[in-house]
C-alpha cells in the first residue's frame, strides 16, 4: 500500500494526552460547580434527524449543518428526473435523513419536548459535548468542537440568572482567572431605549449599531445610526443611554430616568435589580459584575437577561455567554416554556490558560512513579513494589523489559512522570532501591516500604 | 407549525440524567484504573478522511461506516454521464469525503503513525468515545455506542498482557461484579493446533468450528469439522486438545505434550505461562483467570494472545476483549509496531450492574439538600444557608420562587435529594429549621450552622 501521510479533516483536531489532561481539567471543574448548583447532565445523539435541525439556524446557518448519507443505495429514492437537473440541494433530502448536531440548544429543546412527561421541573440541565459546523476553519475557529452549555427550563424566578452568574463566578475563580467581567444586559431595557424614540420595529438595526461601541467609538456608532435611518434627534435622546456611566447602581437610576416612558424598559431595569440584589445576598469571589446595555448578543431569541463573560488579563473574545428566552421548545410544538442558560467557551478558556500559565502542573502527570529495571530479575522484583503502590492509588508504571536506563529516563521524562526508582543488582542486594526526584534531581536509597510511604504522603499534600 | 412528536434517529439514544450519573460512574472508574496503570488519554475527531476508514474492516464493515455528504453543491464534482448511471456505489466517493468514527483502532492507528516523532514509545493510551455504525439496530444493538479502549503499542513484553488482566481484574471488581472470568488464548496454540494435523491453512476453519463447543458441545464440533474438511484422524489427535480439563497449570502441561512437534505452539504456551507468572506475582482479587483455547476471537488480526471477559452472575455476551496484533500501524504504513490492547463493553456492563443492583445509592443523587421556602422572605432567609453549603462542596439547592410545599417536595423525590430544609415563618423567627431525611422521613429543628455541619460530616462518611 502506498503510505500517504494519514491527516484528519480539515478543522479537526487530535487531542493527544497532555492536551486531553487540560481539556479535562476545564470539563472537571465547570462540570462540578454545575452540580453543586443543581445541574443534571443529559447526552443527546450526535446524530438528529434532519427536520430536528432544519430551519432553526437561519439559511445561513442551515448551509453548515453536515449532513449523514443514507445508508445503502441512497440513489434509489431518487427521482431520475430530479437527478438530471444536476441540482444539489434539490436532492439533498432524498439522499440524506441525518445530520449532525449543530449545537446542544436545539437538540435540549427536542430533548425537553420528547421527555417532557418524563421530567421535574423547573428542569436544570448541562450538556457538554461537540458540535459540527461547516464554516471555513481558521485560527481558533474549527469543524468540530465541544460546547458546555447549563439552562434552566420551566422557570421564571430570576434567582436563576442570580445563579448563572455565580455559576461563571465560581467555576471560572476555581480555574485560576483573577480579573474577569460578567456583563449583564436586559432585552426589555433596549426595547425599551427603541420605544423612547417610538422605533420599536428597528431594535434590531439599533442594537447592532449600539452593540459596537467597543470597537468603533461614540462617533462610530452614531455615524451608523444615521445611515440605519435614525434621526439627530434620536441620537440625542439615546446618547445618554449608551454613555452610562457609573457604579451599577447608578447606571440603572439613569437608565429609569431615561426610560420613565416605557413601561417595558422599566421592567427590564427591575429585572437588573432584582439580580443585583440577589448578588449582594450572595457576594461574588472574583468576578466583576457589570450592567452594560451595549450588550446585544442572540437579541433574536433572548427575552430579558443577555450574559457575556470576558477575561481582563488577556486579550480575546467573550468566553462565555447566555441569557433567557421564553420560548426555546415552541418550535417543536411546546408553548410557553420559558428558560435561561449559559454556555463556557471551553477552547478559548483553554487558550487564556494557556497564556496565563494557569493549568497546575499535576494536570500533565498522570503517572507518579515509573520503576526502572535492568533485567528480568529486576522486573520481577520490582513486581511487588507496583503493586503495593496501586494499592495505595498511586499511578505507577514498571517499564517493561529490560530496556537501556536512559530510554527509560526519557521515557519518565517525556510522560512528566515526577518519580523514579532505579532497581539493579546492589538494589536488590541491599534492598535499598535508588528513589529519584525527576524535578529536582535529588536522588536516595530507601526502602519499598519508605518508598511507597513517601508517595502517599506527598500525594496527601498535593 | 405542526406539532410533530420530535425524535432521534433509529438505534441512537438520549441519556438522561439518572443514566448519564450512571455511565459516569462505569466510565470514571474505568478510567481512573486506565491512569494508575499508566495509560494516558486520547481523543480523535468524530469524521476522519473516508480514505482512512475505508478497506479497513471488510467488504461488509465499508457498508456499515456513516458517510458524510459534502457541504455545499456536492454535485458539482460529478460526472453528469455517472450520474445517469443512477449507481449510488458509482458516485459515493465523488459526494462524500469524510466519513464518522467506526471504531478506535483504526483511528488510533492513524494518530500514532500522524504523530510518531511526538510519541514516547511504549504508548500507552485509553479512549472513551462514541462510534457509528449503519447496523440493522436490535435489543442490545445500537447505532451509536460507546467503545472504552486501551492499547499499548511498541513493546512486546508480555508484561503488558499480565497488566491487562490485573486492569480488567480491578476496574470490574471496583465496580462491584463479585464473579467473572478472564479468559485467555493464545493465537500461537491455535497454529500449533493446526500444524500438528498438517492444515495449517485451515486454521480459521479450525478456529471457527472449536470456538462453538460451548454452544454446539463435542459432537456438534466434530460435525463442523467433518462438514469443513477434516478427518476423522485429524479429530482424533486435537479432541483431546479441545477437551483440555483440569487447572491452568495442568491444561498447559498436557497442551505442550499434544503440541511437542510444533513450534510456533510451544511459544504460544511459553508466552501463556509467562503471563501467568506474572499474575502469580500480582495475584488477582477477584477475577478467575482460565486458559481456554477454544477462544478465537478477532484471528484474523491476533497474532498472540487473545483476551475476553465474562461475567458468571448474569446470562450476558462477552463484557470485554482484546488480544495482541503485529501490524496495527502497517495500514498506514508504519510497520513492525506491535501492540496489545483490550475493551470494556460499557452498555453490557450497564445492564450487568443494573441487574445485580450494583450501582451505588449516591451514584443516583446529584444534589444533596434542597432547600425549600414559600415566598421572598423565605427566599431571602436561605439564601445566605445555601451558600454556606456550597462553600463546603456541598451540592445544593433553593426552589426557586415559593411554589406549594407539595410540589416543592416532589421536585426533591424526583431528582433524588436525600434532604430537605423547609424555611417558614415560624422558623425565620426561631432561627430552626425543619431539616428532613427524604429516606426515612425523619425530621428535626436544628439552626443554619447545625445543618451545614451535619451534611458536611454526613458526605465524609459516605
Amino acid at each position: 500500500m502506498a503510505s500517504i501521510k494519514p491527516s484528519v479533516p480539515k478543522g479537526t483536531r487530535d487531542f493527544s494526552p497532555t492536551e486531553m489532561v487540560k481539556r479535562n481539567y476545564i470539563f472537571d471543574t465547570i462540570k462540578s460547580v454545575f452540580r453543586k448548583y443543581g445541574y443534571q447532565q443529559i447526552e443527546t445523539p450526535t446524530m438528529e434527524n434532519s427536520s430536528t435541525l432544519t430551519g432553526k439556524y437561519g439559511d445561513e446557518g442551515d448551509k453548515l449543518i453536515f449532513k449523514i448519507l443514507n445508508s445503502g443505495d441512497f440513489l434509489a429514492k431518487v427521482n431520475p428526473e430530479k437527478l438530471t437537473t444536476h441540482n444539489s440541494q434539490l436532492i439533498t433530502s432524498d439522499i440524506s435523513e441525518k445530520a449532525l448536531r449543530y449545537d446542544l440548544t436545539v437538540p435540549f429543546a427536542r430533548y425537553v419536548v420528547q421527555h417532557q412527561n418524563e421530567i421535574t421541573f423547573p428542569f436544570k440541565r448541562f450538556q457538554v459535548q461537540p458540535v459540527w459546523r461547516a464554516d471555513r476553519p481558521q485560527r481558533g475557529r474549527y469543524r468540530e468542537f465541544y460546547q458546555c452549555d447549563a439552562d434552566v427550563v420551566g422557570s421564571d424566578s430570576l434567582l436563576n440568572e442570580a445563579e448563572f452568574i455565580m455559576i461563571y463566578d465560581e467555576a471560572l475563580g476555581k480555574l485560576g482567572l483573577k480579573d474577569f467581567s460578567i456583563k449583564i444586559n436586559n432585552r426589555k431595557i433596549l426595547s425599551g431605549i427603541a420605544q423612547i424614540i417610538d422605533k420599536a420595529d428597528n431594535i434590531i438595526d439599533l442594537t447592532v449599531a449600539i452593540d459596537k461601541l467597543d470597537k468603533i467609538g461614540l462617533d462610530g456608532v452614531i455615524k451608523e445610526l444615521l445611515e440605519r435611518g435614525f434621526t439627530q434627534a434620536d441620537i440625542e435622546k439615546i446618547k445618554p443611554v449608551i454613555l452610562l456611566e457609573g457604579s451599577n447602581t447608578e447606571k440603572l437610576q439613569s437608565l429609569r430616568e431615561a426610560l420613565a416612558d416605557s413601561e417595558t424598559g422599566l421592567k427590564g431595569c427591575d429585572e437588573i435589580e432584582t439580580v443585583f440584589n440577589y448578588i449582594k445576598s450572595c457576594p461574588l469571589q472574583t468576578a466583576k459584575l457589570e450592567l452594560d446595555i451595549t450588550l446585544a448578543r442572540g437579541l433574536n431569541y433572548y427575552t430579558g437577561a443577555i450574559f457575556e463573560v470576558k477575561t481582563n488579563e488577556v486579550n480575546m473574545g467573550s468566553i462565555g455567554g447566555g441569557g433567557r428566552y421564553d420560548d426555546l421548545t415552541g418550535m417543536f410544538g411546546l408553548k410557553g416554556l420559558t428558560g435561561v442558560g449559559i454556555s463556557f467557551g471551553a477552547d478559548r478558556i483553554y487558550d487564556v490558560m494557556e497564556e496565563l500559565n494557569l493549568f497546575p502542573a499535576a494536570a500533565n502527570q498522570s503517572t507518579q512513579v515509573l520503576i526502572c529495571n535492568f533485567d528480568a530479575a529486576g522486573e520481577q522484583y520490582g513486581l511487588p513494589l507496583l503493586q503495593q503502590l496501586r494499592r495505595q492509588n498511586i499511578n505507577a508504571e514498571l517499564y517493561p523489559a529490560g530496556a537501556k536506563i536512559k530510554k527509560q529516563m526519557e521515557y519518565a521524562n517525556n510522560k512528566n512522570i515526577p518519580y523514579t526508582v532505579v532497581i539493579g543488582s546492589d538494589e536488590m542486594q541491599s534492598g535499598l532501591l535508588s528513589f529519584k526526584n525527576m524535578t529536582t534531581g535529588n536522588q536516595e536509597k530507601l526502602t519499598a516500604e519508605e518508598i511507597v510511604e513517601k508517595l502517599v504522603d506527598n500525594r496527601a499534600t498535593i
